[in-house]
């Protein structure tokens, strides 16, 4: 048993980060355990902070310290474009790239009869009640170019037929930077098919 | 901001552990944000409990929750046998080999001139202590196969040269550059086995 059960909890609990093996599990204990004061107390305190504090957004879905979300509150933000993703992480990476001004709805999850998740699974009831409060213009579909993202795309299409709102998809093709000969056929044949007038 | 302040800090210390990038610490984040009561509360007690439970062992100097730790106090190691280590997580390495009955001395160190590490940095007041009680029959110096750690080791063996004490350096099997802690089990096996009088 190495440093008593409270530094193999530690590091046994670590090592179930997505990310960390056994090995990394156990380098970030002892870089924390070698600085209690400075690194161990204020993680486990912004841990702490972050579970009483992060919740579910009741509008989008997103994970954050307020309900309606700092995104679903933001006055800035329009209120009328609403860009529907699969996860927080997605949610996230639009954010980085401050592409996107309008709002969100996190679906947490595609349609996967596989892994047994239906249309009930998913988080549309709040995104139907926007587009049905008629205050919403655009919906964007930004799902992963997978057979369930696609599935989850085109029965989410449906649903929202009925209502006066334009239903948009992100493009798919060559990532900008990549190179051709990395690409899987999936890829190539949408970029392919998704060609335009050269400039 | 992504998810409120809460989460960004989150975020933003998680990044700071060795082994997580920003983005693995994203997914770190929401892999335990998701789970709060099974992931996020669990971990963030398990921290806060080593904050409070772990220190360094007055003998030996390895982080432990007990003083002395759990192998200073083991009745059924051999305390005449004496292994030198650099750091705390070359001791667990040896500890997960099982191949040492003895006890430990965590240097803390190497003597550097390049760091500015000199003998008065690193932890040999208990080694002294224990080998001038006469109780000790034998140290193995398990210090790296860098410069630094021969240095080290030829530094402790004039150290110990008064007393009426075996010293052995672990043998071959130790790459040259490489650190203890990165080894594999055989690795440390022959290097143990190996291990001659120091010269």
């Amino acid at each position: 048993m190495m440093g008593g059960g409270d530094v193999e909890r530690l590091i046994q609990l670590l090592s179930r980060l997505p990310g960390l093996g056994p090995r990394s599990a156990r380098r970030a204990a002892l870089t924390l355990l070698r600085a209690p004061q400075t690194r161990l107390i204020p993680l486990a305190q912004a841990m702490e902070q972050a579970a009483h504090s992060v919740r579910t957004c009741s509008v989008c879905g997103t994970l954050d310290s307020s309900d309606p979300c700092s995104i679903c509150a933001d006055p800035s933000r329009d209120h009328s474009l609403i860009c529907v993703v699969e996860t927080v992480g997605d949610l996230w990476a639009l954010e980085r790239s401050r592409l996107h001004p309008g709002t969100y709805q996190v679906l947490g999850g595609v349609l996967s009869a596989l892994s047994g998740i239906g249309p009930e699974d998913l988080n549309t009831a709040s995104l139907l009640a926007r587009v049905s409060s008629g205050e919403v213009r655009e919906v964007i579909l930004a799902l992963g170019a997978t057979v369930e993202g696609a599935s989850t795309a085109h029965w989410l299409q449906e649903k929202l037929a009925a209502h006066d709102v334009a239903i948009t998809r992100v493009g798919h093709g060559v990532p900008i930077g990549g190179a051709l000969d990395v690409l899987d056929d999936g890829t190539l044949a949408a970029a392919l098919s998704a060609r335009r007038p050269a400039q």
